[in-house]
């Protein structure tokens, strides 16, 4: 299994992945499922996976290659004229290297990802779309800032209760933080490291990067103090009447 | 879908069921997932089900007549001699509906059903098991004092972290009430109202039994607390340093 959060915040994006990948539970390995490409000044692109890796592996060294081939070059990302060109092109390749195994009559889900991308592209503001294996997306809103991939639902009730657009990026990562804590103590195809990313508004160049180890201090401190926190949280509300 | 908690506390027993049931999305009803017998005195069993509707009634109607019916009262769920016993007549009834189905030639995932099964008969302890649909069971103990059913996952880190054996019953609901609102909030199939039941250590009798309805006082304060409980949780936690 996987879980990625994308996240859009008044300040810009935030990027949360962690990099478990299995075959079954005997047959773990640690993998990026995150990954970015950037032309300083003019576009700052992040991609995260879930989904069977020899597909998003596909994908990721597809786009890679148009981005340095010249003669490959378009449509390449670095030279589509919007994010929502960029979702475009990002979709169909997922859609295409699906739909080879498919040809080849093999069970299409067995191949299947799911994608988050966002980024900013100079004149434009930041975007942030979910793609489907389908090849078609939807683009955060308003009303839906975040996307989840892959194991989403232990993570989401905090998410869903404690998101406010205006937090800081330092907010927003100790808020993931209990997200990813809470699906790891419940999925085991869920694993540290983590790999987390700001992209700041306006910015055009990629941001804080940093993997967050299992034995980072921060990390400690939010998933020992966490339920201490909720046990609070719980005595502060109201008894109940019998 | 639904939603059913089953808890171990020092004090006894808990249980939690959401009524809603569905066909589709476009086609839901109302209908009560808990079930209780007993013999003042002598034993009370409470049994709550997930999964096909028509499954988990014909097993209720089945163990119902047996308690009614001198003539197939045996074996009864009201004679039964122990907790376990109980659990082995409770199973074998669930795959034999379910055989049923299976042998007319149609899906066994379609028909399946799973059970929480709790209560207590005089000169043993209280147990709490978890019946599937393939008629074995599991009991929980003190490493796992709770068993959910249906969609489990978005309520389950609340109960993970919060869960404390020596919770007084109204501590308990309390923290249900947060895990079945986290539950509600995110998948339409569980819904309001919810059944909740206490069975008191030794008391060998129903003990509180009351629904909580969509306008109930305390499920509301609860639910709209609990955004800001959890905000206050989160600002508690130590910042991180970037």
């Amino acid at each position: 299994m996987t879980y990625c959060v994308g996240m859009k915040l008044d300040r810009g994006l935030v990027f949360m992945s962690d990099t478990r990948t299995n075959a079954g539970v005997d047959n773990i390995s640690v993998f990026k499922k995150m990954h970015s490409w950037e032309v300083p000044g003019e576009r700052v692109i992040t991609l995260m996976s879930a989904g069977n890796l020899a597909t998003t592996q596909a994908v990721v060294s597809i786009l890679e290659e148009r981005t340095k081939a010249q003669s490959e070059r378009n449509p390449s990302l670095l030279e589509a004229p919007s994010m929502f060109q960029v979702a475009r092109m990002v979709a169909k390749v997922l859609k295409d290297v699906i739909a080879e195994h498919e040809q080849a009559g093999q069970q299409a889900a067995a191949f299947g990802a799911t994608l988050i991308l966002g980024g900013q592209i100079d004149g434009t503001a930041p975007r942030l779309f979910l793609i489907y294996p389908e090849g078609n997306f939807i683009e955060a809103g308003d009303d839906t800032p975040f996307f989840q991939i892959g194991e989403t639902k232990y993570g989401r009730p905090i998410l869903v209760r404690a998101y406010r657009p205006e937090m800081s990026f330092a907010e927003a990562v100790k808020l993931l933080m209990v997200s990813f804590d809470s699906t790891v103590k419940a999925n085991l195809t869920v694993g540290l490291p983590f790999d987390v990313q700001f992209y700041e508004e306006g910015s055009l160049t990629l941001g804080y990067q940093s993997r967050i180890e299992a034995d980072d201090a921060d990390f400690q401190r939010i998933s020992s103090g966490w339920g201490e926190a909720l046990t609070a949280a719980l005595d502060s509300l109201p008894d109940i009447e019998l």
